[in-house]
């Protein structure tokens, strides 16, 4: 393995800027891009359709994507639907499941819009919500208490993108299976960054960015679908690739996970995102899980010793991800301050989850969130940062 | 002006492939490559979000695409909204449209599946398909006679991408708004070769790819929708960057066209596509239509002097792209061997457009398609290859 700081060489910004917003979207690393810049300069062709050799290879580029996915998460490799992002995946999964009018869904107050607006945008379904606990995570009891049985559906985060608290998604998984609801994890804050293991964890549907912990391109995702349930949703996206025939008004549908996938693929990102994958393997899941904890941990403890900072969010189970406020001062103003006095990329606002704040109470936090291309003088650079700005206040 | 000749440099593939399947998806110029890396390496974050510099730099490059995009097409920077492919610009009118049981939509026989399966899968929607005539085009006057007071829209492919043939756009636009019927033009194929003013054709909607004539990168593309309907649109993908508030079950939209887009863009993709628009741009539309057209006439004649080859399409309405077949031979082969005795990409096979098909009565064809970096030898050598085949047979 090679060493963490060994691995900021391949991430060419990190020679200007303290970059803090993994949580938004990561640093690509080199092999990544030259990997997308290899397809467009040698073989640059669509997939699944031409049989001349560079198209062919451009489809098995693709389709050994979709294996090593498979793989990385111990899924089959006709589970894996390649998105253009996970709000996409999500929103595939509340389109596509046969919802009877007076069905309801159950979320938490700590999901990302897009792991929420997709279920109250359903008509005629109604969308339940578990409150967070005092240590921001959802307590899986308050789950169950909330099934009844018109409840189709339970649609969990695994780690919150405003506290970095990871949900107990092995037991909500537990009494959802109990209970013959169905299940969702939107995985878009914890791939990357912790061993996620399908058939050990056993949801119906887990919805993942390529562009966050997985350190692959922008405009790539992919859904988890198992197989057993795959066949019974509805598909709302066809066209090009999805059918093998048409007849008058009849078509008939490709098979899993061909008929998800409709259109011209982002042939470049899937490519970049295989090759991000073989950079996570290199360096090992377990070293990035273990390493970027380190750094949460410091950075958590950090900016907590500022004074006139608070700090959201539990010491004892916080994952690459902490928010705070300068008590007096702007969030915004705070990581303005940062990025152009000492080129901290950091962020600020509502983080597309305003129920997470309103569950706390404020309306908007400053977030800084890593990956394992940071290193501690990283935080040093923070926490100098957030001391004398705190002083303005 | 460069030179047509000149412009081959900037696709170092064509140094050894004669590449010939441009309607599947274009070679994409060094100049497009190196805006997205120029974004990997030097300013990698997400957009809308961020107040911090290289985040506001990349929304702007995001907006600046919009803007180059709209006056491209000579429409607003807020009637585009961006989609991975034209493919999901197409089933997102499908399904945004408010059909009322007993509705039709009006489309061709000569429709790709992207415009045509979307509209056979609607409940409770009639599709109408107007037959093609023997020049291989939708005659107006047919579309007309298949309108009632139930039909809804009109959806038509600018040029077949099996044909080669341009569709009278002009005049369906007249009789679509004559008898209130909305309007969908499927540009997938004309957009890049041939001059586009939205203002001017006025549809209610337009579907255009990023990848293929425009140039730009794969995983882009992007609907152009007329304001005024706009709001009329159910959203069937919600979640990050489309909702301004939330209260409880209540969330609240964000103004045109953010809403249509939600989670993380493809960034990366988009600023390729906004450089390969200052690519078509710096060549003039004007002067590729014009070299495509002399190319693809060439192109037919070629292959049409062929004993054993029969030619689809019309000389007097042909663009970019011509389909054939030899005589005794499959056309899986002939692409076959053309890919491996001479390095020509070209493809074979049903080409997503099942129906153009049956509706000449053959199941599948080769087809040669051009853009501007291809030149007159490139035909030269198909031709050798094809006289040296159809003596196979």
């Amino acid at each position: 393995m090679r060493e963490f700081e060994e691995i900021r060489k391949d991430f060419p910004m990190l020679k200007e800027f303290t970059y803090l917003d993994s949580a938004s979207t990561s640093l690509t690393p080199i092999p990544v891009v030259e990997a997308m810049n290899d397809y467009y300069y040698n073989y640059n062709s669509n997939t699944g359709r031409g049989n001349y050799r560079i198209a062919i290879k451009s489809t098995a580029k693709l389709e050994d994507a979709r294996e090593k996915i498979a793989k990385f998460i111990n899924g089959n490799h006709d589970e894996i639907v390649f998105t253009k992002n996970t709000t996409e995946a999500i929103n595939m999964v509340a389109n596509g499941l046969r919802f009877e009018k007076g069905d309801n869904v159950i979320v938490s107050s700590i999901e990302h819009h897009s792991n929420l607006v997709p279920w109250l945008n359903l008509n005629d379904v109604k969308t339940k919500i578990a409150k967070i606990n005092n240590d921001y995570t959802v307590n899986p009891e308050d789950v169950f208490d909330l099934i009844d049985e018109s409840t189709k559906l339970i649609a969990i985060s695994h780690i919150s993108n405003v506290f970095g608290s990871m949900q107990d998604v092995e037991e909500i998984s537990k009494i959802a299976k109990e209970n013959s609801v169905l299940f969702l994890v939107d995985a878009a804050q914890s791939v990357g960054y912790t061993p996620i293991n399908v058939k050990k964890l056993n949801p119906d549907f887990m919805a993942f960015p390529g562009h966050k912990g997985l350190l692959g391109p922008v405009g790539t995702g992919f859904l988890y679908l198992k197989k057993e349930i795959a066949d019974d949703l509805m598909i709302k996206n066809l066209g090009g690739g999805t059918v093998t025939n048409i007849e008058g008004d009849e078509f008939r549908l490709e098979d899993i996970p061909y008929k998800f996938e409709s259109g011209t693929h982002n042939i470049s990102g899937i490519i970049g995102l295989s090759k991000a994958i073989d950079y996570i393997n290199n360096i090992k899941i377990e070293n990035i899980r273990k390493y970027c904890n380190k750094l949460t941990n410091e950075l958590y403890e950090k900016i907590h010793s500022i004074k006139k900072v608070e700090v959201y969010g539990n010491l004892n189970n916080i994952h690459h991800t902490v928010s705070f406020n300068v008590r007096g001062l702007n969030p915004y103003d705070v990581s303005k301050i940062l990025d152009e006095t000492s080129n901290i990329c950091i962020r600020s606002g509502f983080h597309c989850s305003i129920p997470s704040l309103q569950s706390i109470g404020i309306n908007s936090t400053i977030r800084a969130s890593i990956h394992c291309y940071n290193n501690f003088k990283d935080l040093e650079k923070l926490y100098d940062g957030l001391k004398l700005i705190s002083q303005l206040s």
